[in-house]
Order: C-alpha cells, then sequence, then structure tokens
C-alpha cells in the first residue's frame, strides 16, 4: 500500500441553515479544501461522500456544484459515521493505486430533512417501523443515558464528572468559529439545563444542525508538491459493533476499544502518544467513557480524567479542541470527515486561539448507530501525523 | 491487482412484499448466496450494502438477520446503481487484497418506503424540494420519453420498436421465478397499455418492487476451493455522467458510451463477445438506446436490432433474460447486483428454460440518477466471465 496524505481541509460553519442546500454545503467546502492544496476540482479524480438524509447521488450534486462531472463518486451511509466510511473509501483507492487525488466530503441538511418529514427529531430514526425499541422511545439520549447510568452505578462516575465534559467542550467552543455554538457554561448550568434523559440535561447533548466538511487526499510523495504541511494518515480502521451477550463486562462500547487498538497497532503508536483528538461527543457520557475505550486512562478511572484535566490544554491529550459535536455541532454525514478537518489543522498548527501546542499526533473517532435497536453501529478511528 | 471471482450468487423473488423488512430481504439473498459458494456468514470479512431509502447502517442489519457482527460494513447509495457501488468497492477489496472474502448485497423494500412517505412514487423524487425540474413533473418516464422522442425524430426510430422490447423482456420474465411479473404481451397490448409519458406506455415502465440480492466475492485463486463454476470479474467501471451542452450529436447517455469502452479495454473483450447481458431497461427506450451505447450496433440503428431480433435467443446477444427491470422487478438498491447474480447463474448454465445457451462472457450495465434535476448519474458496467 501507498503512504497516503492529506493535502487539504475544508469546511463551512456548522449551523440551522435549512435554506442552505446540502450539495452546495458539500462543494464550498470541497471547494475549499482544494484550495488549501492548491488544486483544481478538475484534477480531482473521484469523490467518495458521507450523508444519510440528502438527495440521492449527493456526491454527484456535490461535484456538480464545484464544477465537475465524468468522474467515480461513491456516496457513503453509516449513520453518524458516515463521512468517515467515505474517508476510509477515499483512503484505500489512492493506498491501493485506484486513484492518485480525490476528495472526501461530508455533509448533511439536518433542518431540511426535519422540515419535510424524512427525518424525525430523533435521527437515527427514520420511520420505518422496524426498530421496537425506537418506536417505543428508546432513542439516542435513551442509549447513552442508560451507558452512563450503568457506568455510574459500576464505577462510581458522578453526574458533575459528565457534565465537567459539556463544560470543557462548551469553553472550546468560544474559539471556533466554524462552532454552531460559541458560548461558555459554568457546571451549575450544564447541570441545571434542562432534564433529557436522567442524567443528562440539554447541554450536554449535541444538537441538530446542518454543515459539511472536506479533506482531499493524495500519496505522499505527491503531497510533497502540493503543500509543504502534508498530514500522513498512519492509521484507518473501520469495524461494526457486537451484540453484547451479557450486562457482565466492562462498561464500554467494544467496537471502540477493539478498533483503537487495531488503529494503534497499525500506526505504530500508542495512547500515550497522542497530542489531539476529535471525539465522537455525542452526548458528554459516550466523552468519559471513550477516554478509556481509547487507552486514554484504565476501565473505570474516565471520571478522574477530566476532574484532574487531563483531556484539556495541558493534560495528557486536548480531546475536542473544536467543542466537539456538542458545540461544534453533528450534522450527521459531515461529522466524520470534519473531525478529520479539526485534527488537520491542529497538526498544521493554523489553529489560533484553539491551537494544541506543538500537535503532532491526532485521532478521530465517530461511531454511528449504537442503538437505537438491534443494530450493531459503525466504529471508525483514525489516526495522523504531521 | 489479483483476480477476483465471484462464488456464489442469491436473491429473492421480487414482489411488493410491505412486510418482508429490507434487512430480513438482504440476509435471506446472502444466505443464499453464501450456501452456494458453500461458505458460512462468520467467514465473511466484510459487508457492502447498496440501498436508498431503508434504515440507516442497512449492511449491519443484514450481517445480523445472518448472524454475524462485528465487521466492517459499508453502505452505498448511487441512486439505481446503489449497488453496483458496493459490487465495485467489494471487488476492489479483495483485488487490493485488503479483504479475502466479503459479500456485496443490494436490498430494497420500496413499498414500505412509500407507506412511510420517505419515498413518493417518482422514486428517485425524496420530498427535499431541491429540484426544480423534479418538483414540475420531470420525472424518470419524462426523462426517458424526451430521450425516445429524441431518438424518434433524429434516427426515425418508431413507438413499436420500442414497445418490440417490452414484448421481448416479458416473454422471458415468464421463465424467471424470481421475477416480479411473469406474463407475455403482444405488442398491441403493450402499445394499448395506460400511456404513461408519450410514447411510454405503462408496460415499456418498470414497477415499483421490493427485494434482494447478494453475491459472494474471492480470489481465484480461493475460489478453486468452494466451486467448480466460479466466475470471475474481467472488468468493472463505474463512473459518473456529464453535463449534456448542447442536443447537437449523437442521441446517447455518454457515460454508458465511455464506460462500456473503458470496460471492454479492461476486460480485453469487445461487445460481439458478449453472449448475456442484463441491461437497465427502466423504460424500454432505455434499452434500445444502449444497444447503441455498449456497441452492439452502430448509433441510431438500435430500432432495426430489436426488429431483426438479434437482442434475443438466436440473435446476437441475449439481452435481459431475467425479464430485466420491467418484468423482473427494480428495487432500486437491489438491481445492481441481481443483474450480476442472473449473468452468473446464466454463465454457471443453471438457468432451467431461460438459459442462454453456452454463455461464457456476461456483461451487466446499470444506471443511477440520470434526470431528473441537473445531477450527472452514477453509470456501472461489469464484464464477467466464467
Amino acid at each position: 500500500m501507498r503512504e497516503v496524505a492529506i493535502i487539504g481541509a475544508g469546511m463551512v460553519k456548522f449551523g440551522k441553515v435549512p435554506d442552505y442546500p446540502a450539495a452546495k454545503m458539500g462543494g464550498d467546502a470541497a471547494l475549499m479544501a482544494l484550495e488549501q492544496a492548491g488544486m483544481k476540482p478538475t484534477q480531482m479524480q473521484a469523490t467518495f461522500c458521507g450523508n444519510i438524509g440528502n438527495p440521492p447521488n449527493i456526491g454527484q450534486r456535490v461535484n456538480g456544484e464545484m464544477g465537475i462531472t465524468g468522474i467515480p463518486a461513491f456516496n457513503h451511509e453509516n449513520a453518524c459515521a458516515s463521512s468517515s466510511a467515505a474517508f476510509r473509501q477515499a483512503f484505500l483507492s489512492v493506498a491501493n493505486d485506484v486513484h492518485d487525488y480525490v476528495i472526501a466530503v461530508g455533509v448533511e441538511n439536518m433542518t431540511s430533512h426535519i422540515a419535510s418529514g424524512v427525518m424525525s427529531a430523533g435521527p437515527l430514526v427514520l420511520p420505518h417501523g422496524a426498530n421496537v425499541e425506537a418506536d417505543n422511545g428508546m432513542l439516542m439520549p435513551g442509549v447513552f443515558a442508560l451507558l452512563g447510568s450503568h457506568h455510574m452505578a459500576e464505577y462510581g462516575t458522578t453526574e458533575e464528572q459528565f457534565a465537567k465534559i459539556a463544560v470543557k467542550n462548551h469553553a472550546h467552543s468560544v474559539h471556533n468559529p466554524y462552532a454552531q455554538y460559541q458560548k461558555e457554561f459554568t457546571l451549575e448550568e450544564i447541570l441545571e439545563s434542562r432534564m433529557v434523559c436522567d442524567p443528562l440535561t440539554l447541554l450536554q447533548c449535541c444538537p441538530i444542525g446542518d454543515g459539511a466538511a472536506a479533506v482531499v487526499l493524495t500519496t505522499a510523495e505527491n503531497a510533497k508538491k502540493h503543500t509543504t504541511k502534508p498530514i500522513f494518515v498512519a492509521g484507518s480502521v473501520l469495524t461494526s459493533g457486537k451484540y453484547k451477550a451479557s450486562v457482565e463486562g466492562p462498561v464500554q462500547i467494544e467496537a471502540c476499544a477493539r478498533a483503537a487498538k487495531e488503529c494503534y497497532e497499525t500506526a505504530g503508536v500508542g495512547p500515550e502518544d497522542i497530542d489531539v483528538i476529535e471525539l465522537h461527543d455525542c452526548f458528554s457520557i459516550h466523552e468519559l467513557v471513550a477516554y478509556e475505550d481509547l487507552g486514554l486512562c484504565p476501565k473505570g478511572e474516565g471520571g478522574r480524567f477530566i476532574d484532574e484535566g487531563l483531556s484539556d490544554y495541558g493534560g495528557k491529550v486536548v480531546v475536542n479542541p473544536s467543542g466537539g459535536l456538542l458545540c461544534k455541532g453533528h450534522p450527521i454525514g459531515a461529522t466524520g470527515v470534519a473531525q478529520l478537518v479539526e485534527v488537520v489543522w491542529q497538526l498544521q498548527g493554523v489553529c489560533g486561539k484553539r491551537q494544541v501546542p506543538d500537535a503532532k499526533v491526532g485521532l478521530t473517532h465517530n461511531g454511528g448507530g449504537f442503538g437505537p435497536g438491534n443494530e450493531p453501529g459503525a466504529m471508525s478511528i483514525t489516526i495522523v501525523k504531521s
């Protein structure tokens, strides 16, 4: 396999913009990534697009917005990890010499889905009636609230510890002009915001929103021609979860632990080497549990990890400098690539006030579809190096 | 790249079965393909699933129906070519040594989409309001009716010639137990059926339906261990269309002509070498125009090709022995892989009364999203050999 590099990254500001069509958002993000790479749309050989609910052939429509046609476009759906699947196939296409220059895009206009009735407010619960748990109210907040309650019972984790993650990520978002929300909150404000699903209060839940992000990939060898700051893909894993046979054993998302282990091995690094992580904090609880699943701390010690500030500036690793899904937002299909955009920019050292000092190794963690219902979701871990 | 073989193929009978969940249909098709390959679900290393409108993470759900978890699942959307995109990535994953054994699945339950309001009766027109032409009535029948009218004006093609394609495909379907419809019609009955969009009458339009299909892929070398009848993938192309700058020039789908040329070159064969074709006859008109785009006859002579019976048993090449989309049915995400299933079975010589004698080289032609609107669609051509 050829070594692969990211040579350009771009995104649009996340927010609620129902009249900004998904394809146009994707095209704008792609043009920004191409501009950073110093390349023209016509130099791209294929497009890989992650999306969950916008019109068919979204990749072709994004290409149309860039003014290009006639190249392969692959459109990927993997719930909240849709554009991580697109990125993985884009990466493989360059690594395996199928293409030399490709673009990976993630795009979602959720507010237009909801206005049109395609998507309900429980964003993974399309009106298909095929999911008994969801039909009876087990939507995403419930899934993660249960995970959190289980974690509290097993390891003594507290509501305050979950809430501190939201405090951190909201504080980070203030310095991210691409974030949907850019406002700080105190621990009390987080805890006293409206209860969504005990122990999750509103400010610990990611919002509905719209957005797009894109990265341009080529070989490590080609990369030198285009940028002085190529970012190399050191590890890329996408897998699916397994049914949990029992409530016994660690309170974890097993697919995350398994994918992370494989990705560290491929990349030749360990959790202690990671400087910056964009982590799938759809709910504060997920970030705390993922500290453990990613090996940043032992199982059960996620609460102490946030208490001691180890996932913040000055700690062991900065988690979600962008504000994360909680504050930057979570337009479903856009998220995987948007995480890569932030990590690429961090490793390029262009993040201004939210810059992680001397960041050299970054990781993205993106999960899709872990409940409701009985389908094991998708889990993607990617490690990049400067 | 490693040579790739298909070692098992399966499908469910197409039809209108709103209570047969998409994932269950996909699982049943996959289990049939695995049985033909003499393999267990747990031997699969990844699943690639084509689908357009069923619940998220459909590949994971199909895996769940097979009783497997924990492997990568990629879900592909490319309008009516969705499972051809899935097949292409499945093929590449084996060719490029990412995986040794994978399954490609296509699945769609359209009747449940329509019942739930996710999909309108114009199957590519989701209620997103982003498509001016579609909102004003330019749905798929209109797109192909215009193509047909243009062809008639340019080359003197007649309504009868288009209708003869429907006569042929309906006649073929009688011998296909997997077809949604299995009934012969006379030329008069085709022409006198309800007018949908001039010159397309009802019996020249593919139906709404549900179904699933699957193929198991491995390397040519591994294939020998599993079957005495491996079918080898000789060429695989997926591209997108281009905007047409003018009505001048040949009346064609340019992406088809381009993809076919590339696929013939890769496979080292020409149109004269093909014994059997499963062709994307969403409307009779598309089949006639594709005769020319695929190089079976010169541009403008598609009418003569059907008049002389050259696309039927005893002619140059048998097109749509399955009955095609017109009669076998067109559950959108299922179609690309279902075409491969028929061609694989033909090359294995197991097609009973609809068997194409001595079939050694087969081709599938699958297009997705050529109108309505301004997006250039996906076009897939695959050539297989026994």
